[in-house]
């Protein structure tokens, strides 16, 4: 389903340099957004394709959708179990959801001036209600439960909807504690303390061990081809087949 | 009338994957709206085809229109009783209509993190009463009956006609729940307790019996095949047949 | 002039599917909305069509102007007496204008969640009288009699104005009831007090008795069979006829 | 000039169907407005045609420019001199000069619910004076008479200015009446009750005598070829003979 | 230049119908309005045409720039003074200018209901002090003379400056009176009294005697066939040559 | 480099007709103003070829750029010293910069209501202080000299700039008056008290000397071919060469 | 790079005519300003044409960017250095850049009026302070040192900002009056009376030996033959070559 | 990759001429910006290339992203360490990331004007509280931890989220001051002082020995061959390869 471009290097053995390159989302649609689709189905093919012997994973991410992130994480996982080094080599940006995806991996090289951390979960709940007032615009709401309208925009958020939204908040944060936790070998509670959302650069990133090396996208190649336990190897991107018919089909 | 492309497997047996993505209604038309009426076509080709064992629906909907859901849901159900099994793998968000969509499956797959829930119904009259004001913009209303412009956003709206909003509500609410105890097997003083329109992260949803098990598409999947009583098959989705001649006449 | 395609279904016998879809117009133009003189052409090519046993007419529209209503139903009726069965499939809305062509029908079929009712008729004259003041614009308006400028919205409707107004409605009106009380058999008086403008579900009204049965386009495409006294049908759809013509003529 | 398009039936002997739909202008350029140097051309060649033996009009228009409904009428006039019966069909709207065209017509078909009469003249002179004192904008004018700069929507309008142009509507409105008292056969002061300016449907239109019959264009028609003394004809509509050179000369 | 167009008839001797329509200017440019060289080009083509024994002008026009209307009105005079008739027929509007080139014509004919008149001259100066003080915009005018600004939009207009436009307006006033009393053989004292700006119905002028008849362009054409002292013509149109050179090269 | 086209006659001797529409400027880029450049490189062409014994120009024109009307009333100086008439006919306005450049001519004809005049200099140099107040937009200017930031719109003008652009506008003027009096053989004294700026009619210009003749542009050519003391001519204008390498190349 | 277009002559000997239009910028994009770098490889290539004997430039130029005027400023001296003259002919204006670059020049030709002068340097640094806190829009500066946000348009400027412009523009002011006095041999002392950036006429100019003498290109352009040593030349412009395959690359 | 376009010169050793122009960012996707991938791609291919013996890269850009900056100057460090001399053309801007990627460089050219300095680091978050306030919008914020809305612009910043940007700040800054201190041997004390943001003229920077040489492009190139012992050298610039493969693919 994709096709290899050469890098450099030449040889059966394979390494995969991807990219994860904007907002993770599922279905980018018409938008910029980076579609989690697309992407997972390309860390399958190097999974099943017997010469590559490891991923580099390039992540110039702010975050993006919760599932979204899991599925690649899940995917990711899912390729070290099988024995496939996975290393990543963070560019501007590489936060939230960006890290979620990178905390498995074997290796994380980055610049020190790369931006990672806001290790968290958050809602953001749009409320017009002074807008509608001002414009006189109303809506008669009937519904079938009291919280039919959780959400909407044109009143005040009760103290029981913001309960039900801090718990679905506070789950998935738990989640994220557990994979970094795991992926980099940070006692859970030390998480907790570093998890608060802020930012960090790559230099502080690495004082809290949440990378490991500051280094290129090319130094991260270079680490995995050693990582195989190759001398050396043939580096190859995927690129979307072109056809005709493609465009023409809207596929 | 729907092209099957190949996914994995081989074999004579097939599992069809199919997709629910955006807001359910009968005719989306210009919109990115989902159309119901080309995924109702869509069951009733696996439905007709003997090769068929088994479907896998992903679900990835905040809801939509009343009547194109539950369209959706008798040949949903039509199916089962052929003995098909249906299995549902929710993405991002299966709510509202996507979940009802979602109950008389034989097992639903969700990620911890997927919005769900949101069970119930409501309608949303918009009232421009106050705008119009401003701008000066009156309508004389000559009508043949108390109720002929029951909704009219230029006045407020009475007590009788909120009653028959609400009427219309209730009764599509019933319906809701009953659909939601029998696909689920949950007794029906459980499901009014649930269905109160909060929105459910997956593992809260997994508590409430609403899915069943954690997993992906590929999860899913698998799950399809062993229900079936296969040990392996050929998955493959539908995609439309395209034709010069389709795009000129504008179907 | 109409392209018949199949639907499902053989042999000489042929049981035709129409649609109303949108809100209903004599001459549609470039808006999306429903060309009333093209659906009666279809009307007409059934009925001059030996083989076509019995016709499903989908109603999925809010209603629309009177005129054209009334010309579809007559064409409805003129061919109810030649002998073909005319059964009608509800979508989302039925309502008003929808109902009014729907009336005639040998049988009703709708979705429990079908929004239908909304019976009577309704005028709406905008007045600007205040948005003209406030922007400083006037017209000065030289007339040969009292009601040449009836309905201008620069100033206030007077007594006399809405009185003419009101009678239309009225006339309107009763033709609506009449309609109404012949076509469902529901004595007049009972049909003014259901006819105040309310909106139904399928569900109540069914009650009311303005639907027959619970069911989907392929319920009512079986009862037409049925009724018709057929075993089995070619069911068809009529398509427009395309040509590269058509396009460059503007036709 | 124009090609005939049948609609139905055979022979030699023609009745043709014209259409007047939209607001009547003489050059309607780029608007949607109805175009009567075209129509005016489409009577002259039925005219012309000795196989033609009546004409049915199609009118679904609220009138527009008194010149051009004039010409049209007075054309109409001459046809019916030279014997061709011609026969009006109202669609959803014939008022004010879609009226003044039909009255002379032999006999007049309307729906009930048709919107007909508006009979009479009207002129409205806009006028800014508020909207430019507010947007600080003024004209210095230079005349060299009292009355060059009547009309100027820049100041308000003097009785003298008002005289004058009441007395052009006075001029129009007793060539209308006229026009209606004549081709309808209805005394002149009975027209002049009933032409104040205001809307009648058609059902009572059929009370004042401004039309003559309940019925479809269909209706219509067929009562054209027994006008004319036919048993059976040729029914054909009037087209634009297209050629690609008339689209690059802009004709 | 221009090619010929047949209307009707045949022969070898050929009236010319001409269009003037809408606002009277030398260059048009990509606006809508009448370009006065183009039809200066026509008249002298019929002029030099020996076969063309008179030109029908319908104007339709209420008037622009005073120096193209006079050199149409002279060309005119210089056709008739070679001994072709010239016949005006009037459409919808002929006011103004639109009148000023008709008053040489051997005989009008116009509808009761054409808007003419409106004799005499007139200048707007738009001033917009006042906006521009309210929006803050001043400019420093450095002149070489006291009226080197005359016009300036953004200051009160002075006596002085009234003065030098009204004597503008007076002066083309005298020639306009000239040209009516001269062309309509009315004394000037007369044509004093008409010529206030005011405008008149067909029906009106023909008491003033500004037209000479009720009647249409097909009327008109048959008085110059007559008036020509012809029993029959060939009646032609000047439409412009096309190529697509003349499209590339914008001529 | 220009191309010419036939107007009428015939012979070896030629009149070039030349065209002045617009505002003069020396590089009119993708706006409809007149280039000077290319109007002075087609005097070039007609000065250079020894069958061209005069030129009309026909000026059209508000005025414009002082150096690029300068440079076309050199040019024009240039062709009369070499002995070719030179005449002008005036269209509807020949103001300003339109009157500098026709100054030298041999003679000069125009219609009575042509504008000419407005003899003078003027510079408006705009101030958008208060605008920028109220918008708060405010510059801080660091500048090397006093009157650096001369005409900066954001600040009132000093009386020290004024000075500086009122000598400018005088040194212009002078120049303006010497050409009038030169070209037209007024004495200076009275060209200062006509030039103050004010619009003449072609009447009035011709009582002052402005002009000399009433006449279209058809009498100016025949006056040049009188002056130029031939019998006959061949009348041609220069139009560009057109090609399809001079679009591509945007020349 | 550049093709030669001949203007007029002929010979082996050359004398370039180069244009300076508009603003002048280094890389002046899609807007319509001059690029300076294609200008000064026209210079190179005419320098390293042997038969190219002298050049003349004609600026028609507002000023614009420091650095790249200077670096035009530079090349014309390498070419005087190389000893082919190069001569100025000054449009309509040539102020501040655009006489920078005109200063070298071995004669400079004007329009009397010409605009020239404004020269100096000046920054303008726009501040929008009152207009965010309007609208409400705040900025949180993090900084490293007290000026890197030197210019924020959102606060005041400081005094030691002020500072630090006002010792860039005297800076480049000290540049820009030793190439005035070095080009044109004026006394430095004597230059700074004359730079306090007011604008002069060529007029002004030409007293204060900023220009040597009034003349048009023409005129240059016959000096530059003459101060060559030349009887006669071949005259050539610079136009870019075209071809399809540069529109396609963008270059 | 890359392909060579000759500027001038011969022979197998080749100088390269690269350009930074704009604001530097990695993935400047249809913006105008300076992509730092393609341009680390032109610098690896000389690097490969046998015969580059140096490289000049004329710096035109206000600064940009820090990581994309940094990659770049890493990039540069490594060519140097390989041995080939690097030196850099500043143009009109090279400053703050424009700076820190000409720092190492063998030698700096400058013109006497160019802007540079602005060393240091800037974060500047907006802030839209006030605005949202007047719109009436609002957000509920449900989070994780408390940073993890950390630069939220509806609200104000806190001091510890101030304290958090400030270290990024002062640790990019650091770098900074380190890389300007080892690439111009300029000793950290003396750099701190320099660096606190304020912009040079090329002049100032030349005496604070943060560029070596006034001078051209040209300038720098005849360095770099010199300074690569090379007597003449083939001058090139890298330009990318097109094909029309290229456009439909999107790459």
């Amino acid at each position: 389903k994709w096709e290899e471009n050469l890098v450099e290097g030449s040889g059966r053995n394979k390494i995969v340099q991807l990219t994860v390159d904007g907002v993770i989302a599922q279905n980018a649609g018409f938008t910029s957004d980076f579609n989690s689709v697309d992407f997972i189905s390309q860390l399958d093919q190097a999974m099943k394709d017997e010469n590559v012997k490891a991923v580099v994973i390039r992540v110039n991410s702010p975050g993006g959708e919760v599932v979204a992130s899991d599925e690649i994480h899940n995917k990711i996982m899912e390729m070290k179990k099988r024995g496939n080094p996975v290393i990543v080599s963070m560019g501007a940006v590489a936060a939230s959801g960006g890290y979620y995806i990178s905390a498995p991996a074997d290796r994380i090289f980055a610049n020190p001036a790369t931006l990672t951390g806001s290790l968290g979960v958050i809602f953001s709940i749009p409320n017009y209600q002074k807008t509608a007032d001002w414009l006189g615009y109303k809506e008669n709401v009937i519904k079938s439960g009291q919280y039919k309208d959780i959400g909407n925009p044109l009143r005040e958020m009760t103290e029981g909807e913001r309960a039900v939204f801090q718990k679905l908040v506070d789950e998935s944060y738990q989640q994220f504690v557990n994979i970094i936790s795991n992926g980099r070998q940070i006692p859970k509670e030390q998480v907790l303390k570093i998890a608060d959302g802020r930012v960090y650069s790559g230099q502080q990133a690495k004082e809290l061990n949440l990378i490991d090396e500051f280094g290129s996208l090319e130094d991260a190649t270079r680490y995995a081809i050693k990582k195989a336990g190759l001398e050396k190897a043939k580096v190859v991107k995927y690129e979307p087949k072109f056809s005709f018919g493609s465009i023409l089909s809207g596929k």
